[in-house]
């Protein structure tokens, strides 16, 4: 059994690994960390935790923990991740952080978008981008993994295949994405509330979006060179989906039966990514609560661009099930264990 | 491995019975039948079942597929029920019977609430209702099993240690209900289109649903004597969810922690049962997607009255999952094998 | 044209009353105050509110708009309302008090549920509480009127003619009501954040909620005896609407068209009362954003108990649409001016 | 006192029509039409328009209702308008046709896009696009308004000024668009019930939606020159509301303070339509169930693009409102009449 740890386990990502690890045999959750909450019971914020009635917030003492546990999932908010990432590495263990500390490999860029320096410029250096379609090898060897952001996980899955074959125009990528509320987090902010978020759409954080230059930097090591894209995050009055569509212009002319089958090769070996059948398309009902991305594709004749729609559940492929995934691939379990539930439909 | 059959197996309660069995080691479903979609692939219905993408439905001829299950779980609808039913059962086969065609024990009462005869009497008096809560020894050596209605299951489960106790007036119960819309099942009717239903919320059906002589006759074998209620159930604008909200006098007086300690060792035993703390209340959001009951109580000292609240999701606790439950009990599995996930919150 | 102030106009209620005041040809809004909004302009908060783009919210300085206006709709907080309330009667000001200050008759049972004394009991005397169905005559007279809570109207209105024909056993009445969140008002809690709310459906306050004296005291004014209530709420994941389901013993047997033609004689004057016909009952969304109420009857034989279900939209009939009809009687308008618009639907 | 029909009312935008003319103190209804519904009560279908209790729906008997009204409203379907139409302009109505069998001027797109031969050509050619931001004038002298459809109002009116300018490159526009689910009507499809719909997200029509020729006609009016679009819709659980999110290259470098101004010169004359101010971006729940249009801009200056995001209520401004609007125009009323309300906020 691996013992795990939880750093920041009171919000939607944190409820949602102890969700996820309490169908994994291989695994005891040890502790669960929380400033704003230490003291109290996990089901006093999440009554849905039956299983982890007795488990009780405390607060991270880096020290005393350190040796309770073999795997630490990170789940602090951007910037205070940095450090305790640092510290539980510098001392040999293993780390998914699911903040977004870790993910941008130029420190520079980091601070650009996240106006905080970035501390650790060495740790940062080991960190492996995790997302296993695209580096599983390097996820197996690594100790530290960058859990990608929801965005982009559905993003770069969505445009991988295209832009490796070479076969769109990289230079007026469109992302058009939306997202259910839980996206936000678990907060207390007038905007997230009930009758502010119900019977609305909008789009929000337009060409400033923080997960703009994580997408532009994978796409770019895809491509071989810069990509700049147009990103728009959407806010859906649902709790849990993503949906990305995105327009490329191809190259050359295709049917899409034609793009689809290049699809198909690229991710029929893997576990979760779905290419759907020509004519149909993705819906977030369909992926919720599992860890599996739909991938629908179309080439728009009258205009020559390639439009691919991808679908993932924001909390599981877009966090913590991608999270655990990338657990699995580090310790050397078989990739789907506690990954494999159907979504939960309707 | 124990082969199981769904007939019926198009609709929602259908769906969730295929997600909730796809996580059971023992069990193997080698058939799916449905009339309408005789031919179609299961994921055409329902894409999020991956798992069972080599599925295609079957039309439901008996002879064919008599030897082809251990178990049936028949979801047909209400009267469609009763024959495939009886064929299966004197074919000695195990059944589990989602239809309401074998839970009321006296075909009289069937026939003034179902509005058709029930031709199968001698078949009827081996069903038992299966509530483990209240007939697990029954169902241990059944063959025939009357998996309750959902609502009954909530209102049952929610007074039966009041009632059992002699601690209420059984004369003037109500039981005021609110559904999620799956609960009407997967209907193409106007009255179910998002717009109709959506940021709305109406009763229906009131003293006059059919789940009213379900509920009594379990509460009068309780008792021991005649129980008729008021029942009102709501439609309530989600997917998923049931809250019966219960009122009855109180024949002495009590505090509510009390009360709340008669029901605790009434359920401490039961797997899926939670009584919750004094001053805390359900959430249908707490139980979503999984086989948990959750109960609140709480003594009204004004008027002397006792409130019971209870909460299941509607298509797990009141329809597949306990079905999964009664097969394990039947069959002699553990009772909770692919019962123990969690809630999906939010 | 009637000069109006809104004070407390930052939340719900507030925006409500300048929606339905934007249609009223006879007044002029003259100012709108809110503590923590003062500076900020009404669309900042509200944009959806064009018409009121040049209106900027400022601090209530009693003094200062005093002679601004000469009808003031306090919208103030439970107990903060007091004080100014009594400041503008004083003053020879007309006042509707949307906050529930002035509706509880004793101040002895003000402090019981309200946690806080009435220091005004002169003031409090001379208000009128505001349902025109019940008091029409005494509001057109009044200088104050205590506007009802969302949850009393629409209890009250259902239940008074079948207490004031003495048709009902007033022992054992339960009102089980759904609300809308914006009933909460415009909350940044965690509990009414969209993620927490959608999805979901809950009982809240069971036995304890501060409408429960204010149904009591009206109820028992119908009945000319005191009556003790069950009123249970309940958490609807909608933005507006109310439905309040109601039991009570008959007291002689009486068909459902019986006791709906007893209601159409109360209610057939009404303009904004709809009896309907026996068979259909009420939806929210049929009076969403309207400031009508909808009654269905049903009379179960079974058990002799009379079943009232009524519906109004909460932020309407529930508050600022009934203030505007209170206001509209006081002056001497028309009852129905700028609040005949048909609900919004869907 | 104008006289007014509406030929088709049994759908959403008929009853929308309903309860905005409910509003208008100019006119009078006459008479309502539905195949399906004829010789029903409207309020059997739509319980909230009290106003209309005592309207029957009649059959479409064209020589019978022809002298009965002066302007007819045409919401029938798609193909069953072209006939009736005909014949009420050639017998000197006026006609405002919500369906979109007016609206394409080329019969040749007509038939492509709609599979239908377009007989009418000769009143075709009477048409006027009733799109009253760009062709006030001619609407003030037609006999026969094409009302446009809920995407192409959203998309034109927020690519207008830009195209019209000549600031952006026509070449790569992406419209990316969502609308509430009301906007496919009131459809008994199993694809709209309420739990299919619920908590998803989906792209639908993509490449291939009817709206694509209408947009792109008017686009290249404005333009003058051929113009054509990518253009996805996408169902958004919610019940009203269209946000289109639009892209397109800059030809030249401009600062998004720059092109709000350009916005605000074209729109400020305009009464429904907002040009919001910079960092401000539309919801559609500030316009629902209002005849507004609020239009956000931003220019990203990392890849040299214009994104506009236009929000409209598909019901309003999207079809009834619009419609109404039109008459006004056509009739000589003042443009804005019953169609000042606010938005239902929240």
């Amino acid at each position: 059994m691996i013992k795990v740890a939880i750093c920041g386990g009171s919000g939607y990502t944190g409820a949602e690994l102890l969700r996820i690890l309490s169908g994994h045999p291989e695994v005891e959750v040890t502790l669960i960390t929380s400033e704003k909450s230490a003291g109290k019971k996990v089901t006093a914020l999440f009554p849905h935790l039956h299983k982890y009635c007795n488990f009780i917030y405390e607060s991270l003492d880096k020290e005393k923990i350190l040796q309770k546990a073999d795997v630490f999932f990170m789940a602090l908010p951007h910037g205070a991740s940095q450090e305790a990432v640092d510290y539980f590495f510098k001392n040999g263990k293993k780390i998914i952080d699911l903040s977004a500390d870790y993910r941008l490999s130029d420190p520079v860029v980091y601070e650009e978008w996240y106006k905080t320096p970035h501390n650790y410029a060495d740790t940062l250096k080991q960190a492996v981008y995790g997302l296993p379609e695209f580096h599983r090898e390097k996820i197996k060897n690594a100790n530290l993994i960058a859990n990608p952001g929801c965005y982009p996980t559905s993003a770069i899955l969505g445009l991988y295949p295209a832009i490796k074959e070479g076969m769109v125009d990289i230079e007026n990528i469109v992302i058009d994405s939306k997202s259910g509320t839980s996206g936000a987090g678990r907060k207390t902010n007038i905007d997230f509330s009930y009758c502010e978020v119900n019977e609305g759409f909008k789009a929000y954080g337009i060409a400033v979006h923080r997960h703009t230059p994580e997408i532009e930097q994978e796409l770019s090591k895809i491509a071989g060179k810069k990509i700049k894209i147009n990103f728009t995050p959407h806010l859906v009055p649902m709790d849990r989906g993503i949906i990305s569509t995105m327009y490329a212009k191809m190259l050359k002319k295709l049917e899409t039966a034609e793009i689809i089958s290049v699809y198909k090769k690229y991710y029929d070996a893997e576990p979760f990514v779905n290419v759907l059948d020509e004519g149909v398309f993705p819906n977030t009902k369909n992926v919720r609560g599992s860890n599996f991305v739909d991938i629908g594709l179309k080439i728009n004749n009258r205009t020559n661009t390639l439009i691919v729609v991808s679908a993932i559940d924001n909390l599981v492929k877009g966090a913590s099930g991608q999270a655990v995934q990338n657990m699995n691939i580090m310790i050397g379990f078989k990739e789907t264990i506690a990954l494999q539930s159907q979504a939960l439909f309707p």
